[in-house]
């Protein structure tokens, strides 16, 4: 059965992060639902290939309503946990151990949730040491799956063997 | 007499971040050497406001030539820390303790050099988070200055009151 993958993207996203994750989860009978602070907006990716409509503000809705969250990478992941009802947002996914699915940057809102200590995980270059710091067991391979839950990668290099885990976990 | 400001910066700097301390620095005599990957090339604002001239490459610069480091905000420190020069850079001028004068996200490159740790500091509200984990003492206020030695703030609002202690730190 298709799952609610929440996924909280604002501008500047690594466009190629949210287009080709989005397609497979959608093609695969899960339902991408994007929110951002307004519903109704539009947000656009660093690279302008790809624009994305919001579908739903963070002031309506409520986590326990989605079964896992999906955090693409580029500069949005550190605009969004500049303000802290993504950071609690993302925080309960962590919590509830609901499947978490992000890559290059979007390890980013898990380090302010504190969501990675004690976890196995990877990430864009520039973030690595702040992961390790949060906690983190590092790894620099091109995915990582961590307690079946949480899946990670480096880059959008890194998005076949991503896609795939990210899928493993969802079903 | 005037002091040599290495500045480490690359496309998506906070315009202002650069170009309002910069000038202070300048009008009260010091220089500022800007450097990049690459002598020559020019590096523009996040926000299409300022474009800059990279005076020196990485490569052709030793930290030891320097009295200060200035690394201004917006998304160049965390483009910059990707590159293990800029890390090994930054880390001299800490670890020497010459005057790093640094706000918004210019800390991310001290995270990155492992350089805060027991250091009291600010920064860009999205990375404070990091910058605990990092092992730094961190306030909430407009400027903070270290050992006289470290000077940051949070934000363009800020720039008043970094430029006047950056000033002070640097004479």
């Amino acid at each position: 059965m298709g799952k609610k993958i929440a996924t909280v993207i604002t501008d500047m996203f690594e466009d190629v992060e949210y287009t080709d994750p989005a397609k497979a989860f959608q093609d695969a009978g899960h339902e991408v639902i994007t929110i951002e602070k307004e519903k109704g907006t539009k947000v656009t990716g660093k690279n302008n290939e790809a624009e994305v409509n919001i579908d739903e503000g963070i002031d309506n809705v409520d986590p326990q309503d989605f079964d896992a969250l999906f955090i693409p990478g580029g500069f949005s992941p550190d605009m969004l946990r500049a303000d802290d009802r993504f950071v609690e947002f993302a925080k309960h996914f962590m919590d509830e151990k609901k499947p978490v699915v992000t890559l290059c940057h979007g390890p980013q809102l898990l380090i302010t949730a504190k969501a990675l200590e004690g976890r196995t995980a990877t990430g864009f270059k520039s973030i690595r040491v702040d992961m390790e710091y949060a906690g983190a067991d590092v790894k620099d391979e091109e995915v990582v799956v961590c307690q079946d839950q949480l899946v990670t990668s480096r880059r959008p290099d890194d998005l076949p063997a991503f896609k795939k885990e990210a899928l493993n976990v969802l079903n």
